[in-house]
């Protein structure tokens, strides 16, 4: 996809400062743009419309304002560009933390918006990516630990070797066509239950 | 460290433009900052000064310089605040993958100067602290697989059970004060050499 065919959502309430951003995007040649003016209900709206980036200007934004974008940008798992006028203390850090991707404070100028998108996308990317990586580094982690619990189980109560544990989970996971890691996972959890 | 503690470098070869920076800082607070207007021998400088947060001002970068610049970015590991008046194509997401922290298209303006450094340092701090988790998950599990690969020799060259070779490891690991994971690299490295 290049990034001519993005789907963007502009969310702000104020119209002369969303229409420096929809000319920002006009002129770099976003034709796929939509514009909300309330907040009100735009969940639904990012569901139905499933925007490819999400640039949200606030002007002058009210803590509990940032907030409800801040839980926004969290559930949204999409490229986010925030502009805003003036930012308090800590606030720079929180939209770094809820994973808006460009956070940009006192800079709304129509030519700025086409490269702050590029960067918003491109962070996004990059963080996702990594996120993913940690994910399943993690994931096969705790998949090989509690293979490794299950075998310990086997061989004690049947008295196999590791082998031979392994070897039944094994089976055991193609008969039921199911992952070895979920078959070990419910024979640790079926052991502790039984435990006396 | 408040944020007011930071030694700062500034890398700007045009002193109209660095002294927009250091306005910035100096209104927000910062004393400690040093400016260089020439990249030669910048390796050095940061070695010796160690900044917590890099500031670099390029006004109209040609490839070359700004090539040289990501790599210096990948090599500091440190918070890069970047400023650049155009940025043609591709090169947004080259800052990005080289961890170029905040990059600044068109955007250089006195009072933006701190946000934008906070927001730096809170990306890098962000972004490093996840590549921190993926290096530890990713080293965790390469342990556990060099360990089970040890065990695995252990268990068919010796005839020892599981538990056994695991006892043989930590036990070799303690007399030599050195770690299982390393005992169990040695091993699996031997055994390939000594292979017919």
């Amino acid at each position: 996809m290049t990034h001519h065919d993005l789907t963007i959502l502009v969310i702000d309430e104020n119209a002369i400062r969303s229409s420096i951003i929809e000319e920002g995007l006009r002129q770099a040649g976003h034709g796929n743009v939509t514009v909300i003016h309330d907040v009100q209900g735009v969940g639904r709206i990012i569901e139905n419309l499933r925007p490819d980036v999400i640039v949200i200007d606030l002007e002058n934004p009210n803590r509990d304002m940032l907030e409800s974008m801040f839980q926004l940008s969290r559930s949204v798992k999409r490229p986010i560009a925030m502009f805003v006028d003036r930012s308090e203390q800590g606030m720079i850090e929180a939209a770094v933390e809820a994973g808006v991707s460009a956070y940009i404070v006192d800079g709304l100028r129509q030519e700025r918006v086409k490269p702050i998108l590029d960067m918003a996308i491109s962070r996004f990317n990059a963080f996702s990516k990594m996120a993913r990586e940690l994910e399943e580094a993690r994931s096969e982690l705790e998949n090989r630990k509690i293979i490794d619990r299950a075998k310990g189980i086997l061989m004690k109560s049947k008295g196999l070797s590791e082998e031979e544990a392994y070897r039944l989970l094994r089976k055991t996971a193609m008969n039921q066509n199911r992952k070895i890691g979920e078959i070990a996972q419910s024979l640790v959890m079926a052991a502790g239950l039984l435990e006396k």
